[in-house]
């Protein structure tokens, strides 16, 4: 079984009116996805900005929740949080960890992207075979340079007309559908 | 197919310590399970609190987001938003809207409960006859009492060995379950 290594990104994300920008940190976003990956067993949670600020903000959060001793659920999952600067820096270290580079695997609520899909058959067979890096995006989603730049996409989670889920609900279906003991 | 009402309920709730509690509201659970409720259809999502002023802040989150422009979407969804009292005003609701009275479908993280289980399959089926009222819990989940009453249980998702996901990411993986197109 390869390792899932997941990373929240914020940079370079979709504005809303369609520009490129640093999204800002959702501090709800650091406890409930890294709950959401130690159910599925993921090996990290990369949470990464370019901002130095938000990456301070992002620090302060895991420190809080690894010390709080009340919930040592919450601090087991916290434990997999690592804060980063670039995509790249996680990458270097999932390939250093597993001793190659992992797949990247980009996601998007957009249908109409002409960059290769896998399907979930697909994408849980691979992943039985090889390690790999699954990035989230936030704001209005990742910049088209970024999702290019993936080794394939995952399918989009269709709703009934209606692609507007959280980053925190779209991350929970698609480790549920990859890794789930239903899926 | 029958129609999909979801309730979020803040009490009875099981303590950390084991007793019995209501729950402060999560404001976020307000637009988060508002947009995956969206997406899988559901006809309506209750937020349900005994406590007025809790009653009060939600009424002001919904219509915070219900005025914003700017974001349609977001509108969208919490336009299935309602704020009730307690948990039998939404079931009489149903009840009038449906014609029938709903099945009334707890869940629970654990899985030592005493109570009638349904399979992913045979809910999955029910729900295309029936119309079923799905009860989510806040705190350390819903009360025993809670529970016994129900008709049905849902299966836990079952993490690790980890069994502590947000109510956001139960939500967001149990509808997918019972109404994803995956599923």
């Amino acid at each position: 079984m390869g390792n899932l290594y997941i990373a929240l990104l914020h940079f370079p994300m979709r504005s809303r009116e369609g520009g490129i920008v640093a999204t800002a940190l959702t501090s709800i976003n650091v406890p409930d996805i890294a709950r959401t990956a130690r159910t599925y067993g993921a090996a990290r949670y990369y949470v990464v900005t370019p901002l130095a600020n938000q990456r301070r903000i992002a620090e302060r959060l895991r420190a809080f929740w690894m010390e709080e001793d009340e919930l040592p659920n919450r601090r087991e999952a916290i434990g997999l949080v690592a804060v980063r600067e670039e995509l790249e820096d996680c990458y270097r270290e999932v390939e250093e960890a597993e001793g190659q580079p992992p797949l990247v695997w980009g996601t998007s609520a957009r249908s109409d992207l002409p960059y290769p899909r896998l399907s979930w058959d697909e994408a849980r067979a691979l992943l039985r075979e090889r390690s790999v890096l699954l990035l989230f995006g936030t704001g209005n989603g990742m910049a088209d340079e970024l999702l290019a730049a993936c080794d394939a996409l995952l399918p989009p989670v269709r709703g009934r007309g209606y692609n507007y889920l959280s980053v925190r609900a779209a991350v929970a279906i698609i480790l549920d559908r990859l890794k789930g003991e239903e899926a």
